[in-house]
């Protein structure tokens, strides 16, 4: 007789965006002004759909057709990748991975480790690191780091960890970790021999001067950290699939007596479990990095930065009190009343207003919501009239 | 301290296939003929490729902006799928699941299940069965079930059996199971209330009047077989990634003192994994089921039959004695002069043709090479003339 995975019936039975999509849908409403899900409204760069166009056109041709790729991905994104994400920084192309996406760079990554790790996720915390680890029988092994407002919203390493997931800019506060918190984690992580996930979806967001962009900044960082990092949020590609991560030559885990690449096994890893990205969707990943497509991209993330600036000035102007906003399209915004994240949300919800419940990211998250971004001035506007009437 | 998942290493260092790439650069040759891997040679329907650029286009401008979509695939394409593959099977598209290739449907069906199930994998087998129990822990759950020349290189089912991979046509044999054996492993999977895991990739080669296309063409295999098909191997989708599971309604497993949908846990447990297909790939697989479309696909279908043919003729001619390549692009061919497969590969290597020796699929596969019809006329021509002066 077969039998299931046990894990699975410890998860919650919808991922949580899925959830609020079917309130949404049940609230019945023919206009909504979404201010939730972090999704792109603005089209995206011509220059790279262009790209995208031209490196599909090639299967049409005998001599540019295209087979199989690597699983891990094409050499020529890796190495612009490379060259423009972690300039100085000393990489090399062997040491970068093209994934479909980092959701599943996050979800897939920790299968590399064992069920007996120590997993240590911030609360609240975009929920696909959580529900990996659910889904990897580590229900027993996840240990919460509360971000809180007098920590300014930062987890601080003050228990045993074997691996732990940080998100800078974070998801959903809309804040960067600043840099000495993460030297800190650095040192824990050399000190204890744990591996930092270092998740920076939202680096083309980041805005302060000191904050950094790449956690190899830190020395050292290299034997402890993976990166992931993602076109979806820096270009647009939530529909088109494509992101990447980082995993050091140096970052090495022991096992029995020797010291294994960790980059060796996520490379053996993904030759079995995945075929790689599409060989279109990686020229357009490409197309990025060319000075018409930086151009292009660049001002897109500029407008949903003004869009960001827009949304926190009109919530600041309607008395909430917020943070994040500046280094990530995401505000993180205390409800009024002391009303419970469902409740303010419902409310909102009952005025056509989409946000996401803090608490659905994690129990810290309870009596804050996460507005977005990405949408449009015309939403943003029309939703801020629309809490103003509450 | 992390800790490594140990069952990576229980996993051969390469996969079979890039291990055959490094031997044939350390092989130094220039010119190589290459009858070996299952990748495309001819170029792609122009019909389908449009369609992939015209999805491209569609993100340049607001109202038709995509952005994320369902982690299990765009409804257009699921019903294209349920109307076009299945008529008459009365499947619907809430029974359909796109995914970004077989491999990944494969080796990430088998997470949804708990690490006792005794496993039944044919040896020869696509190594990807094989790699991906091994990475979930099962290395000593694995069951082989011999393909031998006496029983027609079908699998039969004799002994207890949790969960079955089939492949038919067969990668690496070349055969199709025939219905009456089908049927038998269909009523075995009643009895012992296990699951088949029915990987018809190859389906758009079959020729045999009386092979089955679909495993549910046999009565109440929906109750217990997944079906799984690709775009790779029917529209040359190598290198843009779209394939499709199939879970019916009707296929439970009990846990504890309930039966669950095995289709609902599939898609929780992709939704937290995998951030699904690009768009406008979905797009083209949409696109192979319109007229034109299916017009140009089956062109290119039958070239690789006919250099499948041709390859089969030239091998008979030469005395080999063959299997397959009737049904699939796949020929399944016994070592000369008793040599092994590894020693057959190499004194073809070293007359510039490249086979997959039969030893790499399992150990039944000793004695025997793979030569695959995915290939040029002009490739086959040459591969044969090298082959004769030995």
């Amino acid at each position: 007789m077969a039998k299931l995975n046990h894990s699975l019936f410890d998860l919650k039975s919808n991922y949580l965006f899925s959830e609020i999509e079917n309130l949404i849908k049940a609230s019945g409403h023919k206009e909504i002004f979404n201010l939730g899900i972090g999704d792109i409204t603005i089209p995206l760069s011509p220059y790279v759909i262009d790209a995208i166009k031209n490196a599909s056109e090639e299967m049409k041709y005998e001599n540019t057709l295209q087979g199989y790729g690597s699983s891990s991905g094409y050499d020529f994104l890796k190495e612009a990748i490379v060259k423009n994400d972690f300039e100085n920084l000393n990489l090399t192309k062997e040491e970068v991975f093209i994934t479909c996406g980092s959701k599943y760079s996050i979800a897939n990554i920790i299968d590399l480790f064992s069920k007996d790790n120590l997993i240590g996720i911030c609360d609240p915390t975009y929920p696909v690191y959580f529900d990996s680890n659910i889904i990897g029988g580590r229900k027993e092994n996840i240990v919460l780091l509360p971000l809180l407002e007098e920590n300014n919203f930062e987890p601080i390493p003050n228990q045993k960890l074997d691996i732990v997931f940080l998100c800078s800019p974070n998801n959903p506060i809309g804040t960067a970790i600043s840099k000495k918190t993460l030297k800190k984690w650095v040192d824990f992580a050399l000190e204890n021999n744990s591996i930092i996930i270092f998740d920076a979806a939202y680096v083309a967001y980041i805005q302060s001067e000191d904050a950094i962009k790449s956690i190899y900044e830190i020395k050292n960082a290299k034997k402890v950290a993976i990166e992931m990092r993602s076109f979806s949020k820096t270009a647009g590609f939530t529909s088109l699939r494509c992101a990447y991560l980082v995993i050091p030559n140096r970052l090495t885990v022991k096992y029995e007596n020797d010291n294994y690449q960790l980059n060796k096994l996520w490379n053996r890893f993904v030759s079995t479990k995945h075929g790689g990205v599409s060989y279109p969707i990686q020229k357009g990943a490409l197309a990025t990095f060319d000075p018409q497509g930086k151009k292009e991209v660049l001002e897109i993330i500029n407008q949903y930065k003004e869009n960001t600036n827009l949304l926190k000035n009109g919530l600041k102007s309607l008395n909430f009190e917020i943070f994040g906003g500046g280094d990530a399209p995401y505000i993180w915004c205390k409800t009024k009343n002391s009303l419970s994240s469902k409740a303010f949300f419902n409310l909102l919800l009952e005025h056509k207003v989409v946000c996401i419940p803090g608490s659905g990211f994690g129990s810290c998250g309870e009596g804050y919501v996460r507005f977005s971004g990405f949408t449009k001035k015309e939403t943003i506007n029309k939703a801020l009239s629309q809490i103003e009437k509450i």
